[in-house]
């Protein structure tokens, strides 16, 4: 028997794609990791995924776990191994309101998990660009990050529990609804952010949290990045924490903005060096009681503490969204940005996180080290300042694989000068593993590669990602 | 040259305890566990710590690490072992307000982190009786909770970076400061909570969070705890989630205490079925502005609904502390069950959590278990509610090693049914080592063993706890 025999023996033949059925699972939106798998199953129960993966170890193949392709770091990419799709797997097992949890099977859509939610008053706390492609097993295999991490935490601060498959077709269940457990090691934590190198995640019990009864949304400008971090510890203690979202827009986003999209309104010309859109959530029903001017609360706390910060001249110039088109207008201008810089051709992606107070230092040394190299190049960047993750893209007028390296390694060498990390929220994949070789303490590589063949000895779940092979 | 020579090179002899020298460290507070190290070695520095792990290596004897002794399941015992204090990584390295982070070594009390924190305005949100003697070495290893995990998560969500110290003696560095950071596996996670067994965790990065501006806190009575879930839920929604504790005085409890400390005032008399201890905490300066009628509205806001639900009859009764002395004298009524439960003789302790809403039925079912296996006993029990966090003490007239493992399967047999877990946050040790064997999912504790060899080879640190033996 063939493994493709096998494969459609189990899953059926429209669930083992081969040839032109595959052209869609062959690119992600970056088009930089073309992949030629063998086959791509796509099994609809975790049972299939684990006799999948028993297929796979009897005929000795590679294992690429897929779901939404929205990593843009390879994470997904091969050749010749098999793609395990979990699209199928896109059950939302339980969702219960009064323990505010959902139990959600990998191939789930992250837009359908918000939908659910909200439809009983809750709200599942990971937001961004890619919400309506982006599967939860993609999203927990990568530790996504996103727009409201700042309040609510990366994916692994939302998980309870997990079902993982094993290399071997072994079904790990984790699958606690506990808010305490500490019965033995942390083993979802493991899995989480491993990229599918030491299991596929199947289903998860994810934490959904009080839908906010009111947000508040704000673009700004100000002079610099030490005054949006007076602005955001300003904002933070005025409403006792209630910041959902702190993104900074910077001046060459916001110029390419201008340039991509015309049809986009610019909220301040001429643009300023630093904007800034700010958003307050807030589940406190006093914070919507309108008082005695008939303003909520909430939004008269935004607009005294931007009115006193303008005043003081911290503040260069403000506009409040006064409804919820505004407001997803001043997001669509923060959320443009992928697509903006995609349009502008080759480029060198930078997901960064610094210590929050470094960032503006990072942008000046990053800049000056970039000029020393001696060509011509455009960067640009957008960050979700209040976590210290700036996406700083880089695009050369000559790019080749020297010139791509060289950029690379020169914004790196600031990031670590600075404290901070060269992956922030995308994880590795392929794209980050010359940096991990470069960059990663080597205990802890010594230690990945020790925990990776005692999960996966044959190594055979998405071999080649995450840990750089030994020099 | 002896294990003992070779320690007292590197340490100095002072640092190296034997004979009457290591009383304070042969037993816990439980007295259950007594210790017969080899020697206690006391390390002062990381690189210290690294090589007594190296010549406890060469002497291939077993290495027990210790910190504040408060744990209670018997995971720092040891036959034979040498023992590693973290007493004397005592600095707090660093401790950075506008960062709200402190770096802080392995045996620092969690009192003086409470302190050095408040001394900022800033509060480490980790809360439970023994913090006067606990240190962060073992509230990591443990991954301990307490009072404020519903609000901020147990010792996990507040750990951003580690230092670790690994069997051979490499010292793992991961003390980042970092908000986010996904370059490869998230190893912190794989430590925290793993009791020695992989490592001696040397130093960590912890987060601290703006110091609550009021505390308000209640005593109430209620008639059952689905009521007090209700309790809980309307606080919750009515201050967008304020509630920073939420614990749960059984009847048994109060009547306990009343009988071994009648110098304690009991806040009701004839007493309850079920006593609750609540308290709201604001960082938000609205909630402290005094009203027309001089009240704060955080206050307001505490009254108002415990008077609404007395009105509606699901509050019996309540009192609101008006000073911090009558806060205290509340959190006093709940602490002091450890000592008030310790007098009463040989017990079993159950550290359980459960799904919120499934607490009342484990307490019924519990009880009907026990009543069958037709001994005398008396039960004592208080809970973190707000986690379903149950410390379930059974007490039986007459105790052996045969009615402790009938209590303990009965009363597990129940949590399993209900879906909860043996271990909620005093971790394992050896006391639920046999828990373990019987309960834990048997493909969770192959991968846990097959981390632990590919980590601990030799089996050499902290053996024969958590992971129970094969069968």
């Amino acid at each position: 028997m063939t493994l493709l025999n096998d494969l459609t023996n189990l899953l059926g033949a429209q669930n083992v794609l081969t040839g032109d059925d595959i052209a869609r699972y062959r690119e992600d939106w970056t088009k930089l990791y073309p992949s030629n798998p063998c086959a791509v199953a796509r099994p609809g129960t975790t049972e299939e995924v684990a006799e999948t993966l028993r297929i796979a170890a009897r005929h000795d193949v590679a294992v690429v776990p897929v779901a939404g392709l929205t990593g843009l770091t390879g994470g997904a990419q091969t050749n010749g191994g098999l793609m395990i799709s979990v699209e199928r797997l896109n059950q939302i097992r339980e969702l219960n309101p009064a323990a505010q949890i959902a139990v959600v099977e990998a191939g789930v859509v992250l837009t359908r998990l918000h939908e659910a939610a909200e439809a009983h008053d809750l709200y599942f706390p990971l937001w961004f660009g890619a919400r309506g492609s982006a599967m939860i097993g993609g999203v927990l295999a990568t530790n996504a990050g996103g727009s409201n991490v700042l309040r609510y935490g990366s994916t692994r601060a939302l998980c309870l529990g997990l079902e993982v498959v094993l290399a071997d077709g072994r079904v790990l269940n984790l699958m606690s609804q506990l808010r305490k457990d500490n019965s033995g090691y942390d083993l979802r934590q493991l899995f989480i952010g491993s990229e599918g190198t030491l299991g596929i995640i199947t289903a998860a019990v994810m934490k959904l949290v009080p839908r906010p009864l009111a947000y508040t949304t704000a673009t700004l400008a100000v002079r610099s990045l030490p005054d949006a971090l007076t602005v955001l510890n300003r904002l933070q203690m005025a409403s006792g924490g209630a910041v959902e979202a702190f993104e900074y827009m910077s001046k060459t986003h916001m110029a390419r903005l201008a340039e991509a999209r015309p049809d986009i309104r610019q909220p301040f010309t001429p643009i300023h060096d630093v904007s800034i859109l700010v958003e307050l959530g807030t589940t406190s029903p006093r914070d919507i009681l309108p008082n005695d001017q008939g303003e909520r609360p909430i939004e008269h706390l935004m607009s005294s503490v931007l009115s006193d910060l303008l005043e003081e001249g911290i503040i260069l110039d403000a506009e409040i969204a006064q409804n919820d088109a505004q407001r997803m207008a001043m997001w669509e201008r923060r959320e443009l940005n992928a697509e903006i810089c995609f349009s502008l051709g080759p480029c060198v992606e930078c997901d960064i996180a610094l210590p929050l107070d470094r960032v503006s230092a990072f942008l000046d040394k990053a800049h000056v080290s970039l000029d020393l190299l001696g060509r011509d190049y455009r960067s640009i960047h957008v960050a979700h300042l209040g976590d210290g993750n700036v996406h700083f893209s880089v695009f050369p007028s000559d790019m080749d694989e020297n010139v791509y390296e060289a950029i690379l390694v020169a914004v790196e060498d600031v990031v670590s000068e600075l404290g901070g990390t060269f992956s922030a929220e995308h994880g590795v994949g392929l794209m980050k593993l010359s940096s991990m070789s470069r960059r990663k303490e080597p205990v802890a590589l010594e230690v990945m590669r020790a925990i990776k063949s005692a999960m996966d000895p044959m190594n055979r779940m998405n071999p080649g990602k995450v840990i750089p092979a030994r020099n």
